[in-house]
């Protein structure tokens, strides 16, 4: 194998690669990018058996050849390099990477013992990369990140009448559903894992157009000629039409940004629990805090305000994370009675996140 | 006390005292802040007993007073504010902090509590603000961070022959000396801690000029109406005369970048002993790492060479290190025989910098 290629080109297919493999992977074969040079240019793949990472990169081939080496110290030699172009060759049992005035060798493992990397499973219909990656990345937030509790750190795939993808995860503290208009050209309810699917939406951004591939045991996404996919979790998760209120008490309307710089100011004067409420009042929000040690805060946010003043309360760190969700926009902010979550939405319904509230303390 | 002042200048001081005072403080009192409001602006004063702060900050007063409140939560509090101008007004039991729509409040501490901040000790010259900090900063990252070991964290202040104020810090492993021109008023020897030393002068680099004060228990900086004071270190370190080689067998002269960047490419093909070789030879060094797991790498770089070939060895980091402290710039690199300190110079003799050299292994 002989072949060049743009150092930053490669050098970021490479990071790709292994920002999508487990950081630990105890067999050594696994921790290894298989690297196929041809006519095509370069494929780099990669797998740990759950997930599958297949991404393409240009490159000029003058010798073809398949060779498999460690990823990561492959990814971090690159990604060092100050020259533009990069050549790696085969030498004895090493893979050069030579740049002029040097030579960094990596000690070649056994293509054999390689698992290669399962094709995707069936196509189920096609999503503006950009578009979906933004919201994947928003609803994904939510979803758990204790790996000890499985079930609740995935991200809900599923067609919802009226021609729209459905997206939805939660923690049970929050919920986050998102709905993107497309052409499903089959069923699809799948929970994927989060982390790896807004990883892998995040590398299919740049596409115009990405195939999404689901099966009852895995799903995929596949761009160009790079494709990702990985084993789907065994669970799925209540639906959101039970969860979100269909009424709400009192609405309001207000820049996002201006509520959350609220927060994070008087969130400073929540010491022991955390929390904040809102007063929500005629034409604004009070946003207010206090705690014995650190002193008291109160801050005015104008809002365009529906309905009765309630005044909930919630801990800092959600409400802030459900503020960001909005960020740069405006947000409606639905509050039903008692203690059920107080939903927050983009203007245009494409959005949802829903928030518990806690019960304020005695004063 | 009632003042107004700009919100940044205000946020900068708070933040600035906050970071000369321990993380940590017991005592409540000694986490508080002394504000003074005068006709003069504002005076915030803060000490741990070791360190004394005085930091001056613009201000209109509009009601003299002074008052002590937690000093983290103002700096915080004050960091965090959009708006251009905040006011500071004493209500009841607390500190307000207002601007529009909102209103922040700190529990006041009993003023009468607080030790107050010594005065610093006598003038003994000054320095260029924004080169002693510089220089400082290099010597001062060769100190020891082991609190365990205090008689290396500290930097060596004082005179040298020739009207030169010396800098001096070392951890064992490397030493540092800067020399700084000055016109000293009073003899100077003195063991100042290097973390808050090289704070203050951070913090005094905008001044032209900032005096230095020394006794046999304290040092300090101050400039303007500002005035930073620690306590010194009940020891020294050994003479730098008797430390640095006074011959070198090989000299070699090159841009520190360009060296530093191969070492820290090398630097990846070192994974157990973290050791790269540097082959000095006719015009250039090449820089040599290997390990059995993670392969071999070798980079040239063009250097001036005086005398013999050599081939030193050193640890990845110490390496990184001493380049870091000339980046931008040529350095001068003297390797005397057998496993002495390797010297590396700035071309002006101002800056040295010991590391010591790891005994190659046989291969």
């Amino acid at each position: 194998m002989d072949l060049t290629a743009t150092t930053a080109q490669l050098a970021g297919t490479a990071s790709d690669l292994v920002r999508l493999l487990p950081a630990k992977v105890y067999d050594p074969v696994l921790a290894g990018v298989l690297i196929t040079a041809d006519r095509g240019g370069l494929l780099l793949t990669g797998t740990d058996r759950e997930r599958g990472v297949r991404l393409r990169c240009p490159a000029v081939t003058h010798t073809d050849g398949q060779v498999l080496v460690p990823a990561k110290p492959l990814a971090e030699t690159l990604r060092a390099l100050d020259s533009e172009q990069v050549r790696l060759v085969v030498e004895g049992s090493r893979l050069a990477i030579r740049v002029p005035g040097a030579r960094f060798a990596l000690p070649l493992l056994e293509v054999d013992l390689h698992p290669g990397v399962a094709e995707p499973p069936a196509r189920v219909g096609e999503v503006p990369g950009r578009e979906f990656a933004r919201l994947l990345a928003t609803v994904a937030s939510v979803a758990s990140r204790d790996d000890a509790l499985p079930m609740l750190t995935g991200v809900r795939l599923r067609n919802l009448p009226g021609g729209v993808l459905g997206m939805v995860a939660t923690d049970r503290y929050r919920m986050a559903v998102a709905e993107l208009p497309w052409a499903a050209e089959a069923e699809v309810d799948a929970m994927v894992p989060a982390a790896v699917l807004v990883e892998a939406a995040k590398q299919a951004a740049g596409a115009d157009r990405v195939s999404l591939h689901v099966d009852s045991d895995r799903a995929g996404l596949v761009w160009q000629d790079s494709a990702i996919t990985t084993s789907l979790l065994a669970s799925t998760l209540p639906d959101e039409a039970k969860v979100i209120p269909s009424a709400v008490e009192t609405t309001v309307e207000l820049e996002a940004d201006a509520l959350a710089g609220a927060v994070r100011r008087v969130g400073l004067y929540t010491e022991g629990r955390q929390v904040v409420q809102l007063d929500i009042g005629e034409g604004e929000i009070r946003v207010h805090g206090a705690d014995p040690q650190a002193g008291e805060a109160e801050e005015r946010v104008k809002a365009e305000v529906t309905g009765g003043r309630m005044t909930p309360a919630y801990q800092v760190r959600y409400l802030s994370d459900a503020l960001k969700a909005f960020a740069g926009d405006r947000v409606r902010i639905g509050v039903p009675s008692g203690l059920r979550g107080t939903l927050f939405s983009s203007l245009d319904d494409r959005l949802r996140y829903l928030v518990v509230p806690i019960r304020p303390q005695a004063r």
